[in-house]
């Protein structure tokens, strides 16, 4: 098999940690596979950077952040490389560059144009691992460029896609994903295999596996990969394609995400434009809507609410206040202290009685639901932030995910 | 004017050092000069890397380590180019690649093949700085390769040349090149110029202003280069092409170089192929001879002297061991504790009696003279370590060079 692993900072994080990635991909490579390996900095490394720029200026350029931000993988791919050397592996590191990364778009969060994979395939070739900086590519006037958050994961993606892996392995510091989080519903299980769109939904609500555009490159390249352990040998979770047995599963995990605030906004006229008016006003000064709903209130006016991070209430409040300040009796209202449940799962297209479920097992916990907010394969509603874990805990068995 | 110049890793080893080079370098634009700077690693950051290479091998690969090390040019430059920003000047970093440098040979100790300048010369055109990092390019192979030993100071004059530059400007540690060492001889005096080829014997002699091959390239380029300090803003020595008015001056410089040993072979046949056998095995064993004195002796045996480092003296030991055992009479006298003088000046040429000088105040001054060796433009002798000093201020004095 060729196989693309990636392993983040925590990872390579000490010398010692970069003999024990090189002892797991000597292990890899002498059952016979052909092994790409993409790494990040050594973690602290590219805070260290950063605030080294910092000495220099407040405000230090991006272009030049990106050459000095790159040398951390620069740096982890050379001593990776030669701890796999230390082993008899065969090994050769490359730097993005080297590795055939085009990137374009704005120094510091690039995007990925296009891998060119002959120099990796070479090596390949020759029967020698690959050891590639991740997170940095070189734009079309070769200047260096850096992915931005959650770049190392998705260089993985796109470098196994490139040289046509037939798995890319994200090796991280949890053992796969998981039903809900463990640390609060204690009998949540690992999932043996997720679709694309399970884990973006997943992803879109907290569970902070992988960054969406990761997992967006994957689905829209069909490239399957695995998240697991860098710390055990357990396998992990497969995401993959879509299939039809999926469906069987009714909700594949519970997510929760905390810290959450609504705003309402009342006696707004019931007329076109203002929804429009007020989203616009919230992006620019921005705020991330998560949930919006709107509906018509008694009084014949137009009632909508949001919800968002606790973080952005303060800027949401301010920038309402301006575009209210036209309209006399334009009002608003805040809840701060509320956290978002979601279940999602591909199995809701075909099985009726989902929110059915889920609502009754809260109303049987005494849980108040406030507001709620659905897609195709996800249902979410707020409830008391006091209240998430246990309404996490019953709507998970509820779905008998634990067992 | 075009102007390159180049910082070594102590102008650049803090934070309050690199914010000085820009400074200097926006004296220097706001001049209206068209400026280049290289730059070398901060001081001890090469070391810090080597250190992090030998936590992983006590033997690492030599590409791998080129990749690591070359980090850490990368991120002087980075941290200049924001340092300049700061001041208002418009700067822009280039790595050993994007200044176009194509290097062959070994890695660790590869040199210049060939300097593509076409993407500094944009940035100059544009009225930007270029701060290029020193030490660093890629072989034909796109494989980063570092220089070795001044190898930034060979990249600040190979760019000097690729760019077309007025003058490259070394910022050192010292004030220029001067007529001897300052510490012995207290009036010596700065050179306002010297030749290429003056320099080169002074720099074979121990005057470690600049590596050999620095001034190699220089001279077979014809790229003057001015060695000055980069703590003040006095102006240092111009380092230029032979020109006819330098011949008035007689000797250019008197160089010391101590810790010499002197080994004498006596007992060799007056025969053909034994000095290239002794010589052979002293190189083999990596012994760097220096001085070559032989002759016939009384006896009709030949007798051949060598100087070299007393670092050496145990090697060479060994290996004329080795050799001489297949030799009944053979034998080896070794002595340590000497020291060598040089009298460096193109002026010699044309000037008679330069050796009865030297020799003369050698004389007068009860210094007695061991091994002599000339070349065109420097007569060298030794004596005994002791008395080096001495010896240096009183050949100094001879031919006036201190007022």
């Amino acid at each position: 098999m060729r196989i693309v692993q990636k392993y983040g900072g925590t990872s390579v994080g000490s010398y010692d940690r970069i003999r024990n990635v090189a002892n797991r991909v000597k292990a890899l490579y002498d059952e016979g596979n052909e092994v790409a390996v993409v790494v990040s900095a050594m973690s602290g490394m590219t805070n260290k950077l950063l605030g080294m720029a910092k000495e220099m200026s407040d405000n230090p350029s991006e272009r030049e952040m990106d050459v000095l931000v790159s040398t951390g993988e620069q740096q982890s791919i050379a001593l990776l490389t030669i701890a796999l050397h230390e082993l008899g592996i065969p090994a050769v590191s490359v730097t993005g560059r080297q590795a055939g990364v085009t990137t374009k778009g704005s120094n510091t969060r690039a995007r990925i144009q296009d891998i060119d994979p002959t120099y990796m395939n070479k090596i390949l070739s020759e029967g020698k691992v690959v050891v590639a900086a991740g997170f940095q590519g070189l734009n079309e006037e070769g200047e260096i460029q850096t992915l931005g958050r959650g770049g190392s994961d998705l260089s993985a993606i796109a470098l196994a896609h490139a040289v046509g892996a037939d798995l890319c392995q994200i090796l991280t510091d949890v053992n796969g994903v998981y039903t809900s989080d463990p640390r609060v519903v204690k009998n949540a299980q690992k999932m043996d295999e997720i679709s694309y769109d399970e884990l973006l939904e997943l992803a879109s609500v907290g569970t902070k596996v992988m960054q969406s555009r990761s997992v967006e490159f994957a689905k829209k390249f069909g490239v399957p990969f695995e998240v697991r352990s860098s710390l055990n040998n357990e396998p992990g979770t497969l995401v993959i394609e879509e299939k039809p047995s999926m469906e069987s599963v009714v909700i594949r995990g519970v997510s929760i995400e905390r810290n959450q605030a609504r705003v309402t906004v009342t006696g707004i006229p019931d007329e076109p434009g203002w929804s429009g008016k007020i989203l616009k006003a919230l992006g620019e000064s921005e705020v991330n809507i998560d949930m919006i709903v709107s509906n018509i209130a008694n009084d014949g006016f137009a009632r909508h609410s949001f919800t968002m991070n606790s973080d952005d209430l303060g800027r949401a409040q301010a920038a309402l206040k301006t575009i209210l300040a036209d309209l006399a009796g334009g009002q608003i209202e805040t809840e701060a202290g509320i956290a978002k449940l979601s279940c999602v799962g591909i199995g809701m297209r075909s099985h009726s009685g989902v929110a059915a479920t889920m609502f009754d097992a809260l109303g049987e916990a005494g849980i108040n639901i406030g507001m709620i907010s659905t897609s195709e394969i996800k249902i979410s509603v707020t409830v008391e932030e006091a209240e998430i874990e246990k309404a996490a805990q019953v709507v998970h068995d509820a779905f008998e995910l634990g067992a």
